[in-house]
């Protein structure tokens, strides 16, 4: 029941309005991997680092059961680096630097030994990228999931449809699904974008929850309210992360197991907030998190006796 | 079981990005007295319209089970009036003209028949009319909730402040709560306005849903994702009139009815958005509202099963 997770692992450089970091781990797979190991083991990652990524780091993420075989390991060039500043509401943010360094020379391979994975998750990349690793597994897997952005939707749309036709769960924010679908309303914007291909769709909606769709169904999750919000960096890959181990380790892709795996997702997306990076991933423990679980549970849980 | 309400009943004239209307009827009591006469009867009414309040609207109201001993009627004023123009986003409207009339005059006295009422519902007005209908209850009813807006924050906080000394429940929207508080957190802003007064307090997002604060609970409810969003007007008067109008029917004042009674607030609000004024308030039956509230269950009910 392995997972491959597919993105970047990358030093973030991020400013909110009452802290700051020169440098911290971050990357999309960094998180998903963080989050999706307390559910299920091996993650078969898939990424590319620089030489200044640490070793330490590496050696934790294996602890956890990520196998780096497929992390490739560029001797002579610099990880990707990304900094980022937050308004004072925390919902939105300016990118200040992008440095790609590794991520321009990002043609992943997918080893022989992730072969057998039943789950697949696509962080958000180049969708050539997503797509190659599709075409290279030599049997589908029962589920792929992946994220984007809008950047991908104004340089590389044709790219993107292609592998949205390859897909069964798309995820991405609200302001990203209707430049996506050009619709405001979310459930006209979840139509259009899933006639383009993923049977399922995930729209986040940061502090303000994340809806589900499929076919005429819909669910929804609130974000856990929270006092402080210490840096929403890695929340939606934690949250992907979150989602995916738990259908990887329950292997049921049911509309009713995804209604699950999205309340744990949302969990795990909590704990990243409180802390810069993924540090307060690696802090928690399973019955922390089952103790957040059941906070979502009396959050949203009420009984109703018609009359 | 009788609950007095006491608000506007008005014009309204509005605009949409998609439709307008000149004049349609508005106020917030009559908004909550449309919602809550679903639940319970009789509603006993208080407010002030001037000589153009249309008599079949009033004999509509009665024939809802709304007593109309408290509507005081000025026979050479006309109603309030209040035109206003939405956002794109429909999130946000700029107010266009307000013409108090009648609402100048407004003093409001609680008939004699109404002082059994064990449930009162006081809409967004002046803190002073709503303390004055308070003070003149002889017996204290078992419920007392208010509405209030930034505008009696702006030029009446003190006044404010001694009405929220009297109230169990405080409902106001999410940047009302910012604004009272002076906090950005909505945790953190809860626990500030319970410091005021309030037990309970409810603070509304509108398509991002509700939340019931008391003590260190909370309680989350979404709003229905809609395709349209036809006229947000009164939504949230509505929303008021559905959840008194649960607890009104039940009379029952704990955390976990509460939840109920938010649930069913919401459900009627997502009904008032799908036309101008009450107009969809009028039309629904008792099965239309049940197969609504359905709808609330299936979108956030999920199964837990931790390992």
């Amino acid at each position: 029941m392995s997972l491959i997770v597919v993105g970047t692992m990358a030093f973030d450089a991020i400013e909110t309005p009452f802290a700051k970091t020169d440098r911290v781990i971050g990357g999309s797979a960094t998180y998903v991997a963080y989050a999706a190991s307390n559910f299920v083991q091996p993650i078969q990652q898939i990424s590319i680092v620089g030489f200044d990524f640490p070793r330490e780091e590496m050696k934790e993420l294996e602890e956890r059961g990520v196998q780096l075989d497929g992390v490739k390991v560029v001797p002579d060039k610099k990880s990707f680096f990304w900094s980022g500043k937050y308004h004072l509401d925390m919902n939105s943010r300016d990118t200040l630097i992008t440095d790609l360094n590794v991520l321009l020379d990002f043609d992943p391979v997918v080893p022989e030994s992730y072969q057998t994975a039943e789950f697949l998750m696509l962080g958000n990349l180049d969708p050539k990228i997503q797509l190659s690793v599709i075409k290279q597994m030599k049997v589908r897997p029962k589920l792929i999931v992946m994220d984007t952005m809008n950047f991908w939707m104004e340089v590389a749309m044709p790219g993107l449809e292609e592998v949205l036709k390859e897909v069964d769960v798309l995820m991405l924010n609200d302001s990203e699904a209707r430049q996506l679908s050009a619709q405001f309303s979310l459930v006209k914007a979840a139509k259009e974008i899933m006639k383009m291909g993923p049977k399922y769709l995930i729209i986040k909606k940061g502090e303000h929850g994340a809806l589900l769709f499929h076919g005429d169904q819909v669910f929804f999750a609130p974000a856990l309210p929270l006092e402080e919000v210490f840096d929403p960096t890695g929340a939606g890959d934690t949250f992907a992360g979150g989602f995916m181990g738990h259908i990887a380790r329950t292997k049921d892709i049911s509309f009713d197991n995804m209604k699950t795996g999205i309340i744990v997702g949302s969990a795990m997306a909590s704990f990243c907030v409180e802390k810069f990076g993924p540090q307060r991933l690696k802090e928690i423990s399973r019955a922390d998190i089952d103790n957040r679980i059941q906070q979502f549970v009396e959050l949203v849980n009420f009984d109703i006796e018609l009359v």
